[in-house]
């Protein structure tokens, strides 16, 4: 199919799709002519990849790159958890370390004491999650919200449980490549299913705790 | 307090602060002569609430604004759930629902079906997050990713308990100001906590199920 074809069956408009050819998150189409391009199936498949990571994702293109880079690099093949990696990473950019680094350091060193002896979790010390972590909860404490911590313990035990679903999800893939492409879109769309279900979660319980009071957007 | 000493007991440079004074972020201090002003601790207190919601929640400052607006009204003191509603629009302002508005209309219909007669969730129907997940499905059946709505219904009871766990951090305020303060810090710092734990436990999960693979990230 031709450019205007591949803008129409995705939605996509034409200048942004020659954005992304430009960027490379876009594989270039079979030349047909000096100023033509024909694209295919993997095409429309890809664009919508693209297009789920950076609109339901929030991720900026050269993240997307990265992703995409590694889900096509023959030698990731064997290596799922590069690739989690690489995920994990776009998306924990955009948490600094807190400025205290002798606080952001020590409060590293509690959490993971913490999910491995109480818990008996696995946890490789430069997973980029820690560092998240405890930047939140270094943060917490300079807000007067010290008590946080506690209740992200809570959270531990019963997220190690969508740990087990995720790893699920992936275990259904038929071939590799979907089963890289499950990691992607279990993570990004993932991570928006869960914040969207934590707030109906909390809708939920707020009504069954104070059933008295006049929950106004009920309809 | 002058408006340096500000600036060096928060870490927020000069200009930040005045642009936050513009933006009607950061209430005023008090006008000491046409060029000086002084400010207080609540000013360091509402300087660090304002950071972390810009560098750990990602909010822009419109959406900062608006949460603080609604903090500081006197007429939310009894009502919780309209800040909660601001919160979670804001957070799902992002999330646009999807373009096929007939999918998307079914889909908030099954999702809400589901989570009313299989959980027996309170959940009324204007509540932002159900567009937002209904987006996510959609997004991924467009993905070929039919299944993963399944996947979403088993986080739904999970993610159930950490709603208890929210509200229960909410119930530990002393009083009134410091429980809208606990809705906001428990939204914006518990996100992140939430996706960084769940990066975790995927590691976790990966690193149980297939102990065989060397886990190039394992200290």
């Amino acid at each position: 199919m031709r450019i205007a074809e591949l803008s129409r069956r995705t939605g996509v408009p034409v200048p942004t799709i020659k954005y992304y050819l430009r960027e490379g998150v876009l594989p270039p189409g079979e030349r047909t002519s000096p100023n033509q391009a024909r694209y295919d199936d993997t095409h429309i498949h890809r664009l919508r990849l693209v297009r789920a990571m950076v609109e339901v994702g929030g991720m900026p293109l050269a993240t997307v790159r990265e992703i995409l880079d590694q889900v096509d690099a023959d030698d990731v093949q064997s290596d799922i958890d590069k690739l989690l990696g690489t995920v994990q990473r776009a998306v924990f950019s955009t948490v600094q370390p807190h400025a205290d680094a002798e606080r952001q350091t020590a409060k590293e060193a509690e959490i993971v004491d913490y999910l491995r002896n109480e818990l008996g979790w696995h946890l490789p010390l430069n997973n980029p999650a820690i560092a998240a972590l405890a930047s939140v909860v270094v943060t917490a404490e300079d807000l007067g919200h010290a008590r946080f911590v506690e209740f992200i313990y809570r959270y531990a035990p019963i997220i190690g449980e969508i740990g087990v679903v995720d790893l699920d999800y992936v275990a259904t893939a038929q071939d590799l490549d979907f089963m890289l492409e499950s990691v992607v879109v279990g993570t990004t769309l993932g991570d928006t299913a869960i914040l969207a279900l934590r707030r109906m979660a909390q809708t939920n319980e707020s009504a069954r705790r104070f059933p008295n009071i006049r929950h106004r957007t009920f309809d």
